[in-house]
């Protein structure tokens, strides 16, 4: 398909305000924000990291974790098939006794379509209860392909340059940012977009959860590195329609992908 | 050496007024700069890229290229002896009847230290006049150790990773950036400092040459993405200090480089 031809890809980031409270009660949040929309509005929704059962819960994380197919799963998998959008979340995998800092999208059909593990763990918290995922992750929504990352696995331009390199035309990542870290949000993920010529998708929460302060500050970034939508510091149903075209364009501009082979690895 | 125990590194950037004059011309400009300064003021002055030629001036780039000992790298030489500084220059190299887009060091006794020939050459002007080099470059300054790029070198973050894990603590580009593209300048210069924990210095031109406006805003970036200098859009000799404490600062805070061998390839 010509990507001059593809219909333009409906986005909503659901910047969530972080809560202490229960699974269900946020697939209750979760629906409600679906039907503010309306059915058939978006192609995709983005969900932060550990939308399941929050991020900062201590070893809570651990006892809620469940499989992809999990009873929280099949609920946004019915959600996704109410409102026919992809739904993209993060959520504590279960796995044979083993635990990830995973990722999930479901199509517009309710179908797992993907799963993708965190990377790489950041010191600490995360070390304690999960492990880490070691491949790369990729589905199609809407004859896109997607690349998911978690989190952490952004702040990396192997990870992201990888994805583009494997084809991904927009890479949607899941995240948990504390406001401390506003560099990454304003600079390194328009960044990641630019120096790959794909879009990027970063869902963050927005709020305190526990001693931890959200940025929000989620964000659509085109490949040109332009910030199509950009979340604030409260809980957000961010918007944007990604036009397929920017990518060729962006592309022609800048040949990064193409030029990076020549580089010497270190 | 321990890193907190050793000096700082007091840089200047020199973002040069572009101007259609002679080499010499460009000699005597560098040397009245270093006289503002003056003597052992700095441990380390950056110029832009093709300092000695000017950039967009056509094929003029190529009757002027000259070995890094001709004529013009002799003349910094002694500049650098005279003002006990090292210095790093873009110029357009001659080897044996091949021409290079390259960077030179000279260290404070006037001695070469360095010669980047840049990695990967963008279409166009540079690819009618240059040859690709195809090797990391690295010298040490103060106790430094130090990385050269030049210009679009550094928009990979495989060549400054290289670098990074290589064991620069300072990666500097000699640059000739158009005011089109602020984002290089402003978001992904910056993050080439976060995602390494490195000193990045940036020395690019201001003003007009031909049809090219250049954008200034040169910058020395801390290893938190902390911006130490920032040039306006005029001609200035930047100054910062560059304290090594902080490289271990932030890496203690983000390990990028110890974490970054997990991230799969494409």
């Amino acid at each position: 398909m010509n990507a001059g031809e593809r219909r333009a890809l409906r986005l909503a980031v659901f910047q969530y305000q972080a809560r202490d409270e229960q699974p269900n009660d946020r697939l209750d949040r979760l629906a409600a924000a679906l039907r503010n929309l309306g059915r058939e509005a978006v192609d995709l929704v983005v969900c932060p990291e550990l939308f399941l059962s929050g991020y900062n819960i201590g070893s809570r994380v651990a006892e809620l974790a469940e499989p992809p197919d999990g009873p929280f799963g099949k609920g946004v998998a019915g959600l996704a098939r109410e409102y026919r959008t992809a739904i993209v979340y993060g959520y504590p995998e279960l796995d044979n006794g083993r635990r990830h800092n995973a990722a999930v999208c479901f199509d517009s059909g309710g179908r797992l379509i993907a799963n993708h593990r965190k990377l790489r763990l950041p010191n600490g918290y995360e070390q304690t209860h999960f492990a880490c995922g070691d491949g790369l992750t990729f589905c199609e929504i809407a004859g896109w392909k997607i690349g998911v990352l978690v989190c952490y696995d952004i702040e990396f331009p192997e990870a992201v340059r990888a994805c583009a390199l494997g084809g991904a035309e927009i890479v949607v990542a899941p995240t948990a940012l504390k406001a401390e870290w506003s560099f990454v949000a304003r600079r390194m993920i328009p960044t990641r977009a630019f120096e790959n010529g794909v879009f990027v998708v970063y869902a963050n929460y927005a709020g305190q959860e526990g001693e931890f302060t959200y940025l929000g500050e989620s964000c659509a970034i085109g490949p040109d590195g332009s910030e199509l939508a950009r979340g604030g510091s409260g809980e957000e149903m961010l918007r944007a329609t990604l036009d397929a075209s920017l990518i060729a364009s962006a592309r022609a501009k800048l040949s990064y992908l193409a030029d990076c082979g020549a580089i010497p690895r270190a």
